[in-house]
């Protein structure tokens, strides 16, 4: 099988990070050893000082939400080129921990951005580039935003509005089922819940690939 | 006279921050005397660390043209949105080093950057915003590097190769002679020559906006 570009998504704390192990161990099983990782915005060292300033902002300065997109696709173009690509050329299998659904929901659905330069932005920096296989993890913003609190600090995305999470989540659930490439899991549920609905999912993918 | 976005641009060494002076004393002798000055990149906290990235590059990692374009636009939309617009409707003067005839012509024909993302990045950063007058300061790269040198080390983008600011000159020589708001002044003469040029060129601009 060649080597394939798994997505990890979904909303603040619905457990993408902790879902990274779930997949590897399941690629693992299915004889898979060389798996790199990424997450967004980040994974380079110019995209990781993007994260930083997306995440953290500027004291005293609005960012805007044109700025806060073009420093998104910004960090991408260089994560995909420099990271993501290269990978995928020597064989190895990348898992990421969000990629550009991530900014077709919270900064199409949930801020509302304009869908032509949205589009534009994604042709021009992904071309047909796309993950195999996305795994959307499915919360309610309540949840969520629960489960990151306990985690700690929020940062100036989670600060955002219940509105705004829900209009992010209801753009996600609407491009998922658009798209087979797309898989929804319920993320509400007990942890070891949501792992074995992972792994079988991604069981049956890597079968249906062969 | 409602306040004006005038802008100075040209390529490294053409003179533009040299201009300045020239600039301001002709809108003070005017009775223009509330005047802000902006430089592209730059001019926000967030945009200067844009700037910073942009210019200085990251140790070991290859900018793309891609996120070099999108990092640019991040950085003038805040500082439009944030600091010229507002300088403006307050009825102050703005008086710009470098706008977006810079990207227009470096990173749309230093860098050949595919036409259809800078417009519909413009249209989306800046809608029908525009400079009331541009001044291009036009010189040859040859004589816009020695000077550029002569002042000390060069950044990121003054290591270009000459053919690279060969075709920046060019487009912004083409997009001059097509937009009667941009006035090119030949910047390769001596500095009294090209300040009396600056001066004589705003003073009748002046007289036609009353
Ligand atoms: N199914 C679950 N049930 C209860 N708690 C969970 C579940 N999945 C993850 N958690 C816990 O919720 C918190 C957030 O999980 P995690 O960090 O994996 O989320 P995330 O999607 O990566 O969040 P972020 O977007 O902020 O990175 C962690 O403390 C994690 O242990
Ligand atoms: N007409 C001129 N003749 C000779 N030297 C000049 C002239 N104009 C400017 N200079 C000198 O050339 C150097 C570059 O000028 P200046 O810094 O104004 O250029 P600039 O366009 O702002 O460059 P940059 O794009 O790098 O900011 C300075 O040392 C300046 O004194
Ligand atoms: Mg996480
Ligand atoms: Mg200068």
């Amino acid at each position: 099988m060649n080597s394939k570009f798994i997505v990890i998504e979904g909303l603040e704390g619905a457990g993408k990070t902790t879902a990274r192990e779930a997949v590897v161990s399941e690629l693992q099983r299915h004889g898979i050893n060389d798996i790199i990782f990424t997450r967004e915005p980040g994974g380079t060292p110019l995209a990781e000082k993007l994260r930083e300033l997306i995440k953290q902002g500027v004291e005293g300065e609005r960012v805007t939400d044109s700025a806060e997109l073009l420093m998104l696709y910004a960090a991408r173009v260089q994560l995909v080129e420099n990271v993501i690509k290269p990978a995928l050329a020597r064989g190895a299998w990348v898992v990421g921990d969000r990629h550009d659904l991530s900014s077709q929901a919270y900064q199409g659905g949930g801020r509302g951005m304009d869908a032509g330069l949205m589009n534009s932005l994604k042709q021009a920096v992904l071309g047909d580039f796309a993950p195999d296989l996305t795994l959307y993890l499915d919360v309610t913003p309540q949840i969520g935003l629960q489960r990151a609190r306990a985690r700690g600090e929020l940062d100036r995305i989670e600060q955002e509005s219940l509105n705004f999470f829900t209009r992010t989540r209801e753009r996600y659930l609407a491009l998922a089922s658009a798209d087979s490439r797309i898989k929804t899991v319920d993320a509400t549920r007990p942890l070891e819940q949501v792992t074995a609905a992972l792994q079988q999912t991604l069981t049956q993918w890597l079968q249906e690939q062969r």
